[in-house]
């Protein structure tokens, strides 16, 4: 037996995000099934970021094992000929028996993308929220800076779930203005359960002057879902890659 | 009565193109419908640029003539809440009763995007054609160089059309590479049928290594559609704006 890495892009539009769901298809249910008719066994494949309803992907993480004589390296060109098109594996390999993606240090990284002008733009509108207040990206990133580093952030948390321990470490947090895109890029340790989400909501308010800059280090102090902004929709998230360490 | 300009942008993934067919949704005929069900009147558009179906734009353009109160660059906010999220007007403002998109001096530009690496990457499927064989975009761009100027371009016209006059030119054509997309941008007085995705087809060939880009001269000399390279797929190409002398 081999356990196979892939990494995994996906447009999460028409998903009900990685995880399986009894009502509906997910990325986890297209991989089990896809790769279970190719291979002929019953694969289980387990995810490094179980992604939301409607986030994209451009490198998650995902291994199972497998008996298959198929070259690991050429997993991938036989499984993209199977999968549909808003799912392409870009990369397969071997990787050592004990490898779990969830389980073993990691920096995971997300990039969440705004357009900011008058009018939405159709061809960018699945990947890209549209906000048309303006947005003051200098207040973004003096917001931004004062998230990084290591935090309780269960402020950044969804009330609707149970973690003990919610403390983080961001090593970056970057907001970048081409033309009338803003992206806001963040690397951690890990995130909490909507966390990307609710730091671009929040840093959001500290664009449009709702919150002020300084209000992010009284907004960590509080370990309140109250204290943060909303939870930025989900479509404008995409989850960047994954390094392992 | 006055006659009103709108710059209309749109994915053009789910439309049979701009102009009106008799079977399939077609831009021109959202546009009708939606303008004369919000203005109460009989509302005919015309369209700048009749892009083919699967092209995208973000700003084409097109003019009609109204009797109504509403103040010109309003309509723009009116129409958008009743237009498809795959369509989106982007300016509207009053211009001369005798101003003709088509029939008056203009600049339009063009931009055909090629994703190019080992895999698809799902996201971005619908505005970029994934081409895996390597490109080396110094050629193109030496290609690119010589079709620059006043041509006759016959042999980058559809040979299903009749048109008389195949003389065209164009300013700039320039290929950029960004990461793993290469967009070849074009500048020109007005372009032949299909002429930006043949230009886009003859381009990659140049960068595969199958043409030179010393054969762009006799390519265009030959005044023959054979002599140039294939017409890229449609999905890959976006108008960008035209603008009018």
């Amino acid at each position: 037996m081999k356990r196979i890495k892939l990494v995994v892009a996906y447009d999460g539009t028409n998903y009900c995000g990685w995880q399986i769901q009894p009502n509906g298809e997910t990325i986890e249910g297209v991989l089990n099934r896809t790769l279970s008719g190719l291979l002929k066994e019953n694969i289980k494949v387990t995810g490094a970021s179980r992604t939301d309803s409607g986030v994209h992907s451009l490198g998650n993480v995902a291994v199972f094992d497998t008996e298959t004589r198929i070259p690991p390296h050429k997993i991938s060109y036989a499984l993209n000929r199977f999968l549909p098109e808003d799912i392409a594996v870009q990369d397969s390999c071997e990787v050592d028996l004990d490898f779990h993606p969830r389980h073993c240090e990691s920096r995971k990284t997300y990039e969440y993308k705004i357009l900011n002008r008058r009018f939405p733009q159709p061809v960018n509108r699945r990947d890209t929220y549209f906000f048309y207040r303006p947005l003051d990206i200098e207040k973004m990133q003096e917001a931004a800076e004062l998230l990084c580093g290591t935090h309780d952030f269960k402020s950044f948390c969804s009330v609707n779930t149970a973690v003990e321990d919610t403390v983080r470490t961001i090593y970056s947090l970057n907001v970048k203005k081409q033309g009338d895109i803003i992206s806001i890029r963040v690397t951690g340790s890990g995130f909490l359960y909507n966390m990307v989400r609710i730091l671009a909501g929040t840093l959001i308010q500290a664009g449009t002057g709702d919150l002020e800059p300084w209000q992010m280090s009284e907004i960590l102090k509080a370990c309140d879902r109250h204290a943060a902004g909303p939870t930025a929709p989900a479509h404008g998230l995409t989850m960047i890659g994954i390094e392992f360490l």
